[in-house]
């Protein structure tokens, strides 16, 4: 069977509502997968590079699962990016380590999906974020999924009963529909 | 006269050439202004929030120095847009502390600037990169005003004696074109 890696990218996960549910859910439904949640190995953004290189190698589809901060990655993730994905590793003649693999970009924003369109901000999701993201893959060589994308979950809404309830509910659907596309690709 | 605050973004200048001879020159340039070195502050990523903040609240205009790192701002300038401009201080309603003052994104890529192509990378610098700073910028009430860049500066060619001194004499170029803008705005 395909083996699956998820990099959750969260900065602090401390406070995530819906990245944590996400998470939780992909736990139980995916007890076989690898799990490498940067903020709790990495706190002090110090990336054991071999490690991380070696989950990278051993994976056949890869999630990053993280909320958008500033239309972007998070500083962590970005980071092990970085890190992780350099010269003679990921890219160059020689960096064919992530070549084929499956990625999956899954991920959050506090702003909802409707935010991000010309009219309000000026950029839709694909634009803004997506750019980045299929221009990453491309020079890894990684084979890049539809990504799973879920709006309207600030954390800062948790304060409030129902908003908590239905912030949870936003992201079990999301990892549901993450983990169908999982299925899919580990079938 | 209008204070200059230069945030060097770079997540380690021990082996850059172009931003340090950028910041070299600028400080050459402009010995008022103030230099905000987050790999030399904050080499573990831990940043002062309040020292930060403090600075901005003090400047006239803002530039971001830096190199672009997989298609954004390096993962230690996205820590300190994270850590820094919160709600509340950068943004929301009653986060007004950087309304009007002016931002200029100064950066550099490896790759030469015919690179962010539709061609060649399916995506230009405004598109991949300006994206994400303009709704940064706009979210903040920061004025952003025309970027300086220069590309070709890939510090992977530093060993070859030639090039070295290319990158050099373009980066000195690129430091000359950011102090006239700034001597325009300070004026």
């Amino acid at each position: 069977m395909k083996k699956v890696l998820i990099v959750s990218g969260h900065t602090d996960l401390k406070d995530s509502v819906a990245n944590n549910t996400v998470l939780d859910e992909l736990k139980r439904q995916f007890p076989e997968a690898k799990f490498s949640i940067l903020s709790e190995l990495y706190p002090d953004f110090r990336i054991d590079v071999a490690a991380e290189q070696q989950k990278l190698v051993e994976a056949d589809v890869i999630v990053w699962q993280f909320p958008v901060f500033w239309y972007s990655l998070p500083s962590m993730l970005h980071r092990w990016v970085e890190e992780v994905c350099v010269h003679g590793f990921a890219h160059g003649s020689t960096g064919t380590a992530l070549k084929g693999k499956k990625l999956i970009a899954s991920f959050t924003t506090g702003a909802t999906a409707d935010w991000y369109s010309h009219e309000a901000l000026g950029y839709t999701v694909d634009e803004i974020l997506m750019s980045q993201i299929k221009a990453t893959a491309s020079l890894c060589q990684l084979d890049l999924q539809d990504y799973v994308y879920t709006g309207g979950v600030s954390y800062a809404l948790r304060t409030d009963p129902e908003q908590l309830a239905n912030i949870k509910a936003l992201a079990r659907r999301h990892a549901d529909r993450l983990a169908a596309q999982l299925r899919e690709l580990t079938a």
